[in-house]
């Protein structure tokens, strides 16, 4: 059994590093707070004698011995937050795998095989695209060289950020192989809540298409500028996002938000010269999210066409629908039903460290209830009782793993 | 007469400071740009023999002392430029001031009144609100405790800035009591060109009225909240942006811009909490001004009831449609025909010094073309053979006033 007190103990001191005055935490991904962070669990992980490693992206991996030779039960999560983050999205995942293995390292049992818990980099998408960027480089989805490349809003490059907090590790990412992979997550949506509070048996992720678009027009005057000459890139911005909300009415299961707008130059009296905006489309199915990307390009083609607006494209994340594994999910609904607590299947609409796992190895989640539905946001919130929860289906599911 | 050639070695002097790769300036009010334009002046006004003198805003005064005493005819314009400016605008009026001085000063006359030239500060109100802030305080609209407490988008602070670059000068703004005010300026919209490139006599400002709207909505996650839960400031943004371009194609003479949309947290997977956006709104007349304001807060008051939007308004500039003096609007006329120059009568659709001014003395101005109607934009030109015709229109204008 998981030692719930302990666990709430650990999440509220990791939850202290980066808090803001709302009562949420700010950790964007390799900043100070970050930094901070993983100082904290590098410290946790090491008093808990696990074997600890960072790789090259900066993902923590503590490591703990089992029986034999070979592949690794793998648990998980991130600990970097949005701008506008809360305490548990992320933060649960890691804790929780931590008391895994402290659970049995107290109970005296040692696994058929290795187990290990990591912290994976920038997971948020938030500061560095695209988002489970630590994952994904570790299931080998994008190069080591590729992630260092990024950049940041203000140009600030991700391989410089990862040894300016001293966290470009020696390991090759993915040098611990995975028999499977594991997370426990708060849902982050209504749906656990809205069906009674039980736990959720996650059945895959929604496919998630984050695009760019930079919209040029013509600087003018605004007083002294016709409106039929103008040429602007803010109001083409506004029907751009306006049109991708009105999709979401008519293609089912679709949604989609426009989280990133910059307006330059930014003065009053000028018709805008550029805008740079993003588009967060999701879908559980790959096809509609198809139908609809087409659709706003295709919108976005007409406007720029009549508008004299030119329209530049970029992909900041691109992953299908991701379903996990039956034997896992299952797992995770026996392990519930050992311990007596409810558990329904469901589909993720976050995207998850699991999702890129699910490329090397079999994988599944259990979700908590997020109460009022609330995530990126600072009132997010899930009760301890049900983190305890999560935590102990967390151990029993692992602990068949890595026994199997 | 102007020495033309001189008047053009000014402006491209001047224009290399701040000077951008797209050919236009950027010389942001109270910047490094900005003090090193404001030093050059400074020493051009010096070398002329003026008596030069700064006040507590920041204008720049020169003072040429006529034969008796009494109000000043004054010239004048301003040097900030907006983010993405050109070469001519304000620039040109207050070389030209200095070239009108200058031309007296050569042929060895003194008119019967004082004169003086000034470059008020900020007039663009790109970086500091309201746009005309110098002038403003110069006659009186607004104390230089208040202009001194405004706040750029960083939150830094005017009258820190004026300290920093060393032009909080001991005059009290307002101090050379004003006969009349003549500004030369660029058109910075179509009309001259459009009706065979002569110039303008100006017969006053249209009306503007600068909104700061602040919207705030609910963070949440892109990815697991339903479409209808969100509370979406930024898709408020749009609405509103698009509503008050529609107004203008129903009030007559309406302008409605949004310059500025600044989008928090702005991560691509957040839902928005809070935007800051502007509206600058103009029309030749007061009271279509007033209907389309009306207008946009109701839209804002309908769209925050139906969305749950939070919505603020903050007034950032408001002034009234402001008609210029009748005897030196034909003084312009006549000056021009003297000349042999054509001219036409035209409302500006820019805001200008000479709106504050004309709350003191008589005013009036005299535009020259701008090629393709662009202005805040690099490409704004107009060419030499037309700033020497403005600039000997308002040798000629100043002189006659100076002497009546
Ligand atoms: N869980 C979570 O918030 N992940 C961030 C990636 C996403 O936007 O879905
Ligand atoms: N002339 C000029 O561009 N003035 C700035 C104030 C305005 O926006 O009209």
């Amino acid at each position: 059994r998981i030692d719930g007190a302990r666990l709430v103990s650990r999440l509220e001191a990791l939850s202290r590093i980066g808090a803001t005055p709302e009562g949420g935490c700010r950790r964007l991904a390799l900043t100070d707070e970050d930094k901070q962070g993983r100082d904290w669990l590098l410290s946790q992980m090491q008093a808990l004698g696990l074997d600890v490693k960072v790789d090259a992206i900066g993902n923590i991996v503590g490591i703990l011995k089992g029986q034999q030779q070979g592949p690794a039960v793998i648990l998980g999560s991130h600990i970097d937050t949005v701008g506008t983050g809360g305490r548990f999205d992320g933060a649960l995942g890691v804790i929780a795998g931590v008391e895994v293995l402290a659970a049995l390292r107290d109970a005296g049992l040692t696994p058929k095989r290795d187990m290990a818990v990591i912290a994976f980099t920038n997971e948020e998408g938030a500061r560095f695209h695209p988002d489970m960027l630590g994952s994904y480089v570790w299931a080998g989805g994008m190069s080591v060289e590729a992630a260092h490349a990024e950049k940041d809003s203000e140009g600030v490059v991700l391989g410089a950020e990862l040894n300016r907090i001293g966290y470009h590790g020696p390991e090759q990412p993915g040098f611990l192989k995975a028999h499977a992979y594991l997370e426990l997550h708060i849902e982050q949506g209504p749906v656990l809540e809205g069906d009674g509070g039980g736990l959720g048996a996650v059945t895959g992720i929604q496919a998630i298409c984050w695009l760019e678009l930079t919209l040029r027009g013509r600087p003018s005057h605004a007083g002294t500028t016709p409106m039929a000459y103008r040429k602007d890139p803010g109001l083409a911005a506004a029907r751009i996002n306006i049109f991708a909300n009105e999709l979401t009415k008519t293609i089912s299961g679709q949604l989609a938000n426009s989280g990133v707008i910059r307006v330059e130059p930014g003065n009053v009296n000028v018709v805008p010269e550029r805008v740079v905006m993003s588009l967060d489309l999701r879908n559980p199915n790959d096809a509609p999210l198809a139908e609809t990307e087409a659709a706003v390009r295709k919108f976005c083609a007409e406007l720029s066409e009549r508008d004299g607006i030119e329209i530049s494209f970029r992909d900041l994340a691109r992953f299908p629908a991701t379903p996990f594994a039956e034997e896992l999910i299952a797992g995770m609904e026996a392990s519930a039903a050992e311990l007596g607590l409810p558990i329904r299947r469901m589909i993720s609409g976050a995207g998850h460290d699991a999702q890129m796992m699910s490329r090397l190895c079999p994988t599944a989640m259990v979700f908590i209830p997020s109460i009022g539905g609330l995530s990126h946001n600072p009132a997010e919130f899930s009760t301890d009782e049900d983190m305890v929860k999560g935590a102990n289906v967390l151990l029993s599911a692992a602990w068949r793993a890595a026994n199997a």
